[in-house]
């Protein structure tokens, strides 16, 4: 059982607003709350079905000391911000970064608004061991809920995100993707330090990144198509900027 | 305008039992639409709003003698499956898929259920010229419209995609994507002929494809997180392949 006011509060998650006012975000499914409770993030309350725990013992193990209530299937869909929730769901607070580690490699999107896009490149940012993303202004916010399901919780493990201008990232070769750019294959060294810039499928870089760029890399196409889904096109580049 | 019979026709093509029995599916949006009319793609119908028509000028050239129909936005509302309608709608008939060409390589997809995976896929093998999909029982249709929506057009660049059990790839590698592999940065020597196996991320591989798969190939971790989504996983490991 949770009450009102908590029930409140987890659906006021839902928006922007209270997210930025509470500093909280909700997360849900069994492999994002694992990694979470895995990772030690800071958990304020874990709710689930009973049919939930049932399936799940070892997760159940693992939230242990942290506070946690069994609700019905019934409550859960109301209190969560998918369609077809999975029967658990944790509100968390929004992890307190680092600053910005200038010896680190980084990844900076430019204006990514599609919510599983943005997930998708966290996590595929961190499985390559890049643990700091530079926002523009126009980028979706990174805990919206459908960006923190598809990143699979991949936030927690995030040393620095942020909106910051490009040109507060002295000392990096800013490496654009675009098709324009030279093939990532022939890539020859690879910049010692390195801010790899994403922009949107449809709009490009906007006007002030453009500007600011010092090469473009680009996957060479060997079929067809206008282009690559981003979160693709940065897996692959990642895969060999951190060869 | 379009009657009211054109508008139920096109209002059940969003369930996959009308599509099958039209032998017809829905795409939308100006990049989808673009490159379907591009494709010589057999497109019966498309829709469109005033609005879209001023912000197209192009597209509108290549429509030409296609037949069309201008209806209100809220009408287009209506028939889209999608909740933020483009502007612009076609009607096309499922491609006549070739039959396999054993001589060149093939995804096969075992289980892939997530519609934008799906079209992610789609889109990603065409990019590397591997046009023939192979499809286990149990996948998503792939003229559901968020497939063909995240697939980006690349269903008319298909030549053949099916259901087909694996013992029918015969002469063929079967490569499949799992963490335990072999690292794909030294897979020396790539197959000559190969179909590379994709599991869903949440089950890994069905019994029977687990047990007929010839290697497994992995992306190299050097951060952290449990797996890389399936399409990106695929970007990667294609674009070795294919090199």
């Amino acid at each position: 059982m949770i009450s009102q006011n908590q029930s409140k509060r987890i659906r006021s998650l839902h928006q922007k607003k209270y997210r930025d006012q509470y500093c909280q975000f909700i997360i849900e499914g069994v492999r994002s709350v694992g990694s979470a409770i895995e990772m030690g993030a800071q958990i304020d309350l874990i709710i689930y079905t009973q049919d939930f725990t049932k399936k799940n013992p070892k997760l159940m193990i693992d939230i242990g000391p942290i506070p946690s209530a069994v609700i019905s299937s019934q409550e859960i869909k109301a209190l969560s911000p998918s369609t077809s929730p999975s029967g658990i769901l944790a509100v968390c607070n929004i992890p307190a970064f680092e600053s910005l580690n200038n010896n680190k490699n980084v990844i900076y999107l430019d204006c990514i608004s599609d919510p599983g896009n943005f997930g998708t490149i966290l996590r595929t940012a961190i499985w390559f061991g890049i643990d700091q993303i530079g926002l523009s202004p126009g980028c979706i916010d990174p805990f919206n809920p459908k960006v923190v399901r598809s990143a699979m919780g991949a936030h927690f493990n995030l040393s620095w995100m942020g909106e910051l201008s490009l040109s507060k990232f002295e000392g990096y070769i800013l490496v654009g993707a675009d098709h324009r750019g030279e093939p990532i294959t022939s890539l020859d060294p690879i910049p010692k330090k390195w801010a790899l810039i994403m922009g949107s499928e449809s709009h490009g870089f906007s006007v002030d990144v453009q500007s600011s760029l010092n090469k473009l890399v680009a996957i060479p196409k060997i079929g067809e198509g206008e282009s690559l889904n981003v979160g693709v096109s940065m897996g692959i580049l990642l895969y060999e900027l951190t060869k």
